[in-house]
């Protein structure tokens, strides 16, 4: 079994993750970053990345977050990859803010073979879209499968995109991608919306969008892009193809926040509930990025996100938070 | 008397205005950038970003936001630099959230020689730090003297350097710096400090922490880069002049929210209120950046401020919020 012992430890090498990196490295703080997979996170699987302000044109997520890694580097940070955190032990009596230092607070985090003794934490996990599992997902996932109009949406211009899903977030990205898209079709398992009344108003009466009822997703086909869809209707069982430009998938997000699950406030979605300082529930456990329950998930916040939480996790560490 | 029409007004050019530029036109909104002096923001006098993650190495505040603002260019933004608004005039009856169109509240503001009429604004006009004024210092701000550790801090390594100042802040950025510089002097006018007992305590027990007491600034002398400070006491009136390899002052930092003072509500200090959404107390209005009740003031958080509160003022116009 490894021991290791840090004043910091941020799990979750994504954007939120390598930001706070960095910024605990230039506060000069004792820190560990660990990541179950490699580092860059989810985003490194998409294609264009256009509002990163300052990396102009069409950097892929692989090459913008190679960059942020590399950054990271050159602080000489100590990044682990491939190394999971099961479980996360709290100290038995907090002690923040009852006059002790909270050096003295001391998380025990475990892992396959390891375990990290550390001050402070910064949960930077992610969120995870939730899925269709069909035939060719995985294949077109960042090749015209996206989960992100705001991301991707100014792509698309004046081409025919597909939403799958049929609440809040569905509607709202639909209502966002009309302003790009010839037309947007709405691709629902019902045969009514699951989203707010001013929503559906505005979808109804918006001549762009087309609504396919009660149908579901076989499969999607195309060749180095997605290219069809094919639809079955779940009350007819009858199969249509439909030729496509793109398609956004809005089924859902999942926090990945089972690890603090018994240990932090969540809120009824599972997001990581945080103060202004990105501090938890519990003293000494910051969140940042898509995790917490922030009102835009985007590379740009997320890293701001990881700035805030490495400061707060230093002022936290000097007993000034 | 010229007159223009958006639906968003941005007002300051700095990294808040510039991100907000970018998803603004991202969500393909009709807008406005205004600048009362050139675009670009406080942060162009930095001699060096090492914080900004992606890009490495020693890039100059200048050239970071020379990538930001071409990176904006390329979205075709409407940017008006040399442009003052000096009054914003707000709808008689603001009617967000009584049924009727966002779009229909009109906020009227007046430059000189100049009218526009926006549905919603952000305000990212930022904050200045409070200023000795004293001679030598106009010269050397961005070439040794600094308003800022938690950007330039790293830079001193094993130097000596100079905080002026006995606040919170002050003592708090010393603190920060003891753990690069071989020595900190903290100069302030009176003789004992305004910083909270918890800060006072670790600054007097820590080694590398001296205290020059009732104590002010002269002026400030150097050949590329500053390189002595002269102090005087104010109760013995002698001068001292001190070498010093930087030079943090800390009197102080007042937003730049003069603007709208009298239409949404700000904190005792003067920085605007704003809720998750960067929305201010009045519907319709937004802001991002230094100039809101942030907890951390830094390019990388203003940005992504920017991206928040375009993102909201998109759904705000499409009465989404």
């Amino acid at each position: 079994m490894e021991k290791l012992k840090t004043e910091l430890l941020i799990i979750g090498a994504g954007p939120a993750g390598l930001g706070a990196a960095i910024y605990a490295a230039r506060s000069a703080l004792d820190f560990l970053v660990v990541d179950k997979f490699l580092a860059g996170g989810q985003i490194v699987t998409t294609e264009f990345i256009e509002n990163y302000p300052g990396f102009r044109g069409n950097i892929s997520g692989y090459d913008l977050m190679q960059n942020i890694i590399e950054h990271c580097k050159d602080f000489n940070i100590n990044l682990r990859e491939n190394t999971v955190i099961n479980k996360i032990q709290p100290p038995k009596q907090n002690i923040n803010k009852i006059g002790k230092s909270n050096l003295e607070n001391i998380f025990k985090c475990f892992g396959d073979e390891l375990e990290i003794t550390a001050n402070s934490i910064i949960i930077a996990t992610g969120a995870s879209p939730k899925r269709l599992f069909v035939e060719g997902e995985n294949e077109f996932i960042g090749k015209g499968i996206s989960f992100c109009a705001t991301c991707d949406g100014a792509l698309y211009n004046d081409k025919e995109v597909m939403v799958i899903g049929g609440g809040n977030t569905a509607i709202q990205e639909a209502l966002f991608l009309v302003k790009f898209a010839k037309t947007v079709y709405i691709v629902h398992r019902r045969n009514q919306l699951r989203a707010v009344k001013s929503l559906q108003l505005k979808a109804f009466s918006n001549p762009k969008i087309k609504f396919i009822w009660d149908s579901v997703v076989e499969k999607f086909d195309g060749s180095t892009h997605v290219e069809e869809v094919t639809l079955k209707n779940i009350k007819t069982n009858k199969i249509t193809v439909k030729k496509i430009d793109g398609v956004f998938e809005y089924i859902g997000i999942k926090p990945n926040s089972e690890l603090v699950k018994d240990i932090v406030d969540l809120d009824e979605q599972g997001f990581i509930l945080t103060n202004k300082n990105l501090r938890t529930s519990m003293a000494g456990i910051f969140a940042a990025g898509d995790v917490r329950d922030t009102v835009l998930r985007q590379v740009i916040t997320a890293v701001a996100d990881g700035a805030v939480a490495a400061t707060s996790a230093d002022k936290y560490l000097n007993n000034l938070l």
